[in-house]
């Protein structure tokens, strides 16, 4: 598989060590020296990429994802705070209906999108409860304090880099369904994530608690084991859920 | 698609009325006249078949998955308590590296396996604990009892009926990590299951409570919806998780 990676951030540099791919393209705006792969200064679509995966920002989504679709690839989008732009997502979905491309959005920081995908038209409501270190919202408080009550779109103008989440969770079932609470919780030095869905089928919650990535606590390595699985179940001989 | 439906029960009758087929054969012991579809009276794999779920038994897994395996299908399994018992499972498994099919267990019953797929390498043990109406499991109860604590397998012999979710779970993660506790409770009247994951990327507890079908309180709708979002995903252009 030759991949193209959008962003050489920590995401994008375990992706490029663990992901098993006969080539790989970068593409970041900052250039940077990453061994074994093949650096772009533009930015373009090789012919003899397989998929892309962008792990860049909500901003490369737009820039990029229009000219992306045109192509016959593998799109996996990480940065989905991007589609809280309702009108970016209109383009976006009405592009795609004559694209020859496929667009995998993976669980990312979450997991339950199974469940989520497959009932999406039953779904009620999803409430999203992200708890996080005061520090990693740029503030200094003393107790847990509701810092965040809304729906996705006023939540990404807000906290544009922490509402990826809400956001694939927005493109499954509407963005009109999902109400978001963060809090900030000193006691806490990890990212906390709790999904409730209400639904006809059923009731649901997850509760995802993940240990910091050693070398980034801002990132967890669930979004990098979550993007190697939909890679690898593109041709895997067994799928799971 | 032309699929392959092996079990004409509740989940077999709902694919058959709610799957966007162009054609279904569909194959049970007991023939049953069901409109729309054509009947197979022996198991065969016509060759336009492009998709086979099995939604019969345990039985019928043991019973045709070897042949299934030689044809270049995407093969469906539910009745996943077949793979408990080791010496099939080894068979089935080795058969699959030289086949030209591809296997999908959906999450069925539950959700939370794309978490679970993402970090098996790194999972040290997951519990489920499996909640029922004491009569589901032909009890009368009186009060909260626990009824089975133990393991996969040792499950599966005593209640081959109900132990889908663990078994896909052990095939995930493998079975001698996976503990099973099944209560009755008299206070339910549906199937509650709580699937907790301990590992080195995160904690992670899935609670699943799904309402019981109208036409057959044993079986959940979740588990045919994920069917019919497996059988999506396989051409869909946009994939979630």
């Amino acid at each position: 598989m030759t991949a193209l990676i959008i962003g050489m951030g920590n995401i994008g540099k375990k992706l490029v060590e663990l992901g098993n791919f006969e080539n790989v393209y970068v593409y970041d705006r900052v250039p940077k020296d990453i061994p074994g792969v093949i650096r772009l200064d533009e930015f373009q679509i090789p012919s003899n990429v397989d998929v892309i995966v962008e792990c860049a920002s909500p901003e490369a989504v737009k820039e990029y994802s229009l000219q992306i679709l045109k192509s016959p690839v593998n799109y996996i989008v990480i940065s989905t705070s991007a589609f809280a732009d309702k009108v970016f997502r209109e383009r976006f979905f009405n592009e795609l209906k004559n694209s020859p491309a496929r667009v995998f959005f993976p669980s990312g920081a979450i997991g339950g999108l199974d469940v989520l995908s497959s009932i999406k038209d039953f779904v009620e409501n999803v409430h999203i409860e992200t708890i996080k270190p005061p520090k990693s919202l740029g503030l200094d408080l003393k107790g847990k304090t509701v810092v965040f009550e809304g729906n996705v779109e006023e939540a990404s103008r807000l906290f544009p880099r922490n509402i990826n989440v809400a956001s694939t969770i927005g493109l499954v079932v509407g963005f009109e369904k999902v109400k978001v609470t963060i809090m900030a919780d000193p006691a806490t030095n990890h990212n906390v994530h709790i999904v409730r869905i209400s639904s006809t089928i059923g009731n649901y919650e997850f509760k995802i608690e993940n240990i910091p990535s050693p070398e980034n606590p801002k990132t967890s390595m669930l979004t990098v084991y979550s993007i190697l699985r939909t890679l690898k179940n593109l041709e895997s001989k067994i799928v799971f859920g």
